[in-house]
């Protein structure tokens, strides 16, 4: 029996710990430095046979656990990508949870496909595609570049390979040589092989060479192989590099080719009219993923799939069991046919949430002020005295480098970059990662954490140059 | 800036109502109702451009989600399989959405992966399967099942499909006709073909049949093609048929084939060791996936994939480029690198909330009773004059029929026991599902949420008696 009163009292306790958290998280050192093994030490290793109180359970939480997590809600949170939550989405997640429905077809949960096709459809407009684009929800950006890998692969075979396997031909794809690698786990995944996923050189600021590209097709036509799918990035992992968009749909349209963008973290800068004028071609490109749980403060998981004509999805993943057949499934949207899993979260509750608690401009703002801050940040690294910048700022993220002059090889230079970041992470008060440009260890300064202020900036300046002074 | 009390109160407003709602699921029409697009009609489909308060979206919540929601968490839902949600599994969701930690790897929250190690470890031991099966925690069971089937095409081809793609042999994958959806879908994406899906004949009660599965490989390997794995089911979807996997295993061991066994639902009941004793071999297959987040009180997501030898998973996932790479990843386990996702969410977190909660015996004790409440079930089914069993009851899923004499065809039968189906679930009172065995429409009733109890099968009971009188 469901004891009210227990569950109230629990849940506010619960409620007064995020509240606490929430308000003093940037005081946390931002990454764990728990050795690998310690926290498993402190967990029991016994199958717990009866049956304990939440008081225990919650206790161990806060004294076992947190010791081991990294404080991605920080502001002082400056490496990899966000992965930013906000209020609204953490109560739209705590909803889910007790609902606890089912989106795998409209049936299972009308109210969760539905929804999804209204706030996928708000997205849409709010960064600018045409209406023939339809959205769908995936769990990550992993998931929804192999959704579109697998389309292309089908197109390209007249969706034949579903049936018959990949015997008959050599199917190619194409990123930048700095694409997420999960485009190389998607053509591997597909049965393509990674020896034909082909990666183009990147000019000086990292960006695909299209003519170089262009070539590479041109000689795999002549070989006789079967030009699938370009993979185009609008901001690379390593240093938010944009590829020429415009110029990959037009060799796409030319050679017939789909054209996926992975738009995992910067795509939500399309909100900003200022950043979309600098953006042509989107509109003919085949497929565009972006994923509000890093820049649009939606926890994970929600990743958003665009794709220009929804059909191809269908027909590379429809596949209805008799148990799974209803009445109605020829009027309806199931998801569960646009992509891999059949079980579905309800993660548009969490989008919806959030989109209306912040308001199109809300999230304008914050994203324009993160833009700003990276920007400043920017403008006193490369105007000190130690540090010069690998690229230009692309959106929000700043790669930077120790000045050539202070090292007598590239790799005396890279383990002194090498060192500074472990010290400005081992710290506490800031944490970034790195990328390689050329050889070269690299900074990333990823300015897009939710609650990030001037103030956690100029801190982060303050460490940042202490250690490096103390250091060379 | 964070502002606590807000927080807060919005915060108790919600727990008020996830109270009430856990207090009164039962009393809630359990499928919903709407038509398709009833939904989308009572939400905006303007984009908010200005931030709106908590409270008018949380009301919107209330009027126009809700109505279209299907509660998977009545007691009185006994369709497909369970989603069950239970207290601390809902409590751990809301601790992870504020956590918004990212488990990609074990540096970006340490406390993520470590905790993953020992629950999947302790729910290793609670199925009893050996200490040489590592686990990991997969979103689905869809999911888990590609990945075994990546992993036995990248076995049996030496794991040179990853880099040189499928262009160069047949490989075969076997499970029987009654195997869930998600093998053919796998063998589709990992671009094996659903033609080299060889579905194997069921016996009278949907089993695999054992002798056929051996007589197809030797077929195909007579042809030069490569069997690479076979999937049994713990537990089919249909009628929770199990497969004779002893038998399976002796196949998988002579002819060097990777076992994959589906036990997504029927799996949880390993914990009980009167069922581990009618199965044996389970210690010999290659993986095994089971879905804490069916019957085991978990919300969704959260499916756990075992594998006997962990390494044939890494050599077929790990890719780890430069801007990912630190210094401990030769020491660390990076749980990315056995799955597709490159991003994870926090989903030990839960699976550690409820077994403690719950206690080993806790969860024993709830699918004892939904197993013998299903037995009574069948036997008040059996024993009416209306209905006759399909096959015999497995575990909590009943499948039955009107009886033939009811009807003078297949036809008519089938017409017959769908509109029942459709009457039980208008009423609300109940909400069940269908299968189809040897071309027979078939009623499932699949007792296994975590709050039903007699009463609630009695009331299902008398509804299903009372509509089928009226209907006969």
């Amino acid at each position: 029996m469901f004891n009210k009163e227990e569950f109230k009292e629990n849940a506010i306790q619960i409620i007064n710990w995020i509240a606490d958290y929430f308000a003093d998280v940037e005081n946390f050192p931002v990454r764990s430095e728990v050795k690998y093994g310690e926290i498993k030490k402190m967990i029991a290793t016994q199958v717990p046979e009866k049956a304990e109180p939440f008081d225990h359970i919650f206790s161990d939480f806060q004294e076992k656990i947190i010791p081991g997590i990294t404080h991605w809600q920080s502001p002082r949170y400056f490496a990899y990508f966000p992965a930013n939550a906000s209020i609204p989405s953490v109560f739209a997640e705590f909803l889910t949870a007790a609902l606890g429905v089912q989106g795998m077809k409209w049936i299972t949960s009308p109210a969760a496909t539905e929804l999804e096709e209204v706030v996928t459809d708000w997205l849409r407009k709010m960064i600018g595609l045409p209406d023939t684009f339809s959205g769908v929800i995936q769990d990550t950006a992993s998931v929804a570049t192999l959704c579109a890998v697998l389309a292309a692969r089908e197109k390209i075979t007249d969706f034949q390979s579903n049936t018959k396997g990949l015997s008959f031909e050599k199917i190619r794809v194409y990123c930048s040589d700095e694409a997420h690698s999960s485009v190389e786990k998607a053509v591997r995944i597909a049965g393509i092989g990674s020896e034909n996923l082909v990666k183009i050189q990147v000019d000086d600021e990292c960006r695909m060479i299209a003519g170089d590209l262009e070539k590479a097709i041109h000689e795999d036509l002549l070989k006789d192989f079967k030009p699938a799918c370009i993979v185009g990035a609008l901001g690379t992992t390593g240093t938010c590099a944009i590829d020429p968009i415009k110029k990959l749909t037009q060799i796409a349209k030319k050679y017939n080719i789909w054209l996926h963008i992975d738009a995992a973290f910067a795509g939500t800068a399309l909100i900003l009219p200022e950043f979309r004028k600098e953006i042509s071609g989107l509109k003919d490109v085949d497929s565009i993923v972006l994923n509000p749980h890093k820049w649009m403060f939606t926890n994970f998981d929600c990743s958003t799939f665009f794709v220009r004509d929804s059909k191809h999805l269908q027909k590379t993943f429809r596949l209805v069991p008799h148990y799974l057949q209803t009445d109605s499934d020829h009027e309806v949207t199931d998801f569960s046919n646009w992509g891999i899993q059949l079980g579905r979260r309800f993660r548009a509750l969490k989008l919806w949430f959030v989109i209306r608690n912040f308001g199109m401009r809300g999230i304008q703002e914050k994203i324009r002020k993160h833009i700003q801050l990276a920007e400043y940040f920017e403008k006193k690294i490369s105007g000190s005295a130690w540090f010069e910048l690998v690229v230009p700022r692309n959106l929000a993220v700043v790669s930077f480098s120790i000045k050539n002059e202070f090292s007598s090889s590239l790799e005396e230079l890279n383990k002194k970059n090498a060192e500074l970041l472990e010290s400005i992470n081992v710290s506490g008060k800031a944490y970034m990662s790195h990328t390689i440009v050329n050889g070269k260890f690299v900074l990333r300064f990823v300015c897009a954490q939710t609650n990030t202020e001037k103030q956690h900036v100029d801190e982060a300046l303050q460490t940042i140059f202490t250690l490096v002074e103390k250091q060379i």
